[in-house]
């Protein structure tokens, strides 16, 4: 199974593709997406949804994973993120690849264990779990490996108790 | 010139297909999509995302109008409402159309003639320079007309004070 996990943004977009092969998880490519803030919107909207078309042709990932968002900030930002994420999602449907969508709590739960783990924590257990040799870079392309291995153990969990198609 | 005005959101984005022809305007078609809330919402993105793109084979808009958002509203309204607005942007922008973005103030100036106009006052114009039989509805298809309404106002500005291209 290929996953390829997103965290979405106007201006970067992260992404990690994470290869689950029993118990090991691999990451087989992962960076992220930037636009040119001078850009109009509708062509950053563009780059990110080719972009991530791109990568689902070139790599042939099966399943998509992304985070559910709850806002505390203000609502530009959320109006922003909304929009990146809506072009992102899109690609996915499109390549009709299986997508989930999983809550912070759950990341953070899959990732370090516990769902009140700090940003710090997360990254440096994306890095251990994935054995890189460094955290990635920028904190969106290790949050989209993040997303990636939550999904990975939600479900290998949902193959044990033979949740799925229920 | 054949203006498309959408006024996007995840359960109904409006639309309104508006011909300027001198100082004619005439509603082609107008009306709105509806995604059904069971469905996941990368299915609905794709609707509205088809949708928009299947007006555009069948009607060859050449220019395409959205509001600017300035939310007051929740962060997850803004969420929602950009998921929307990024797919069907990218739909305007896929298809190579003009794409130009107008504040709540500027659709209320262009058609009502001031920017602190309420709902009703925009609706009642909408009909009355559409000559329409009566207000559309629902609200995002009136809005979606007074985008399209808007644009074609500022697009002739443009044309007189020769501003375009500059």
């Amino acid at each position: 199974m290929l996953i390829l996990g997103v965290d979405p943004g106007t201006a970067i977009t992260g992404y990690g593709l994470v290869r689950v092969q029993g118990n090991k998880l691999d990451a087989v490519s992962y960076g992220c997406i930037r636009t040119d803030a001078g850009l109009p919107l509708h062509q950053r909207l563009q780059k990110i949804n080719s972009e991530i078309s791109r990568l689902i042709r070139e790599f042939k990932p099966t399943h998509f994973a992304i985070e559910e968002l709850f806002f505390n900030k203000n609502t530009r930002t959320a109006l922003s993120v909304g929009q990146a994420r809506g072009v992102a999602l899109l690609a996915a449907a499109n390549a009709g690849l299986e997508i989930a969508e999983y809550t912070p709590l759950q990341v953070k739960q899959a990732v370090v264990g516990y769902g009140r783990a700090d940003k710090n924590q997360v990254q440096y257990m994306v890095k251990t779990i994935l054995c890189l040799p460094e955290i990635p870079k920028p904190d969106d392309t290790a949050d989209a490996l993040a997303v990636a291995i939550c999904h990975s153990h939600f479900y290998k969990m949902e193959d044990i108790f033979l949740i799925r198609g229920k």
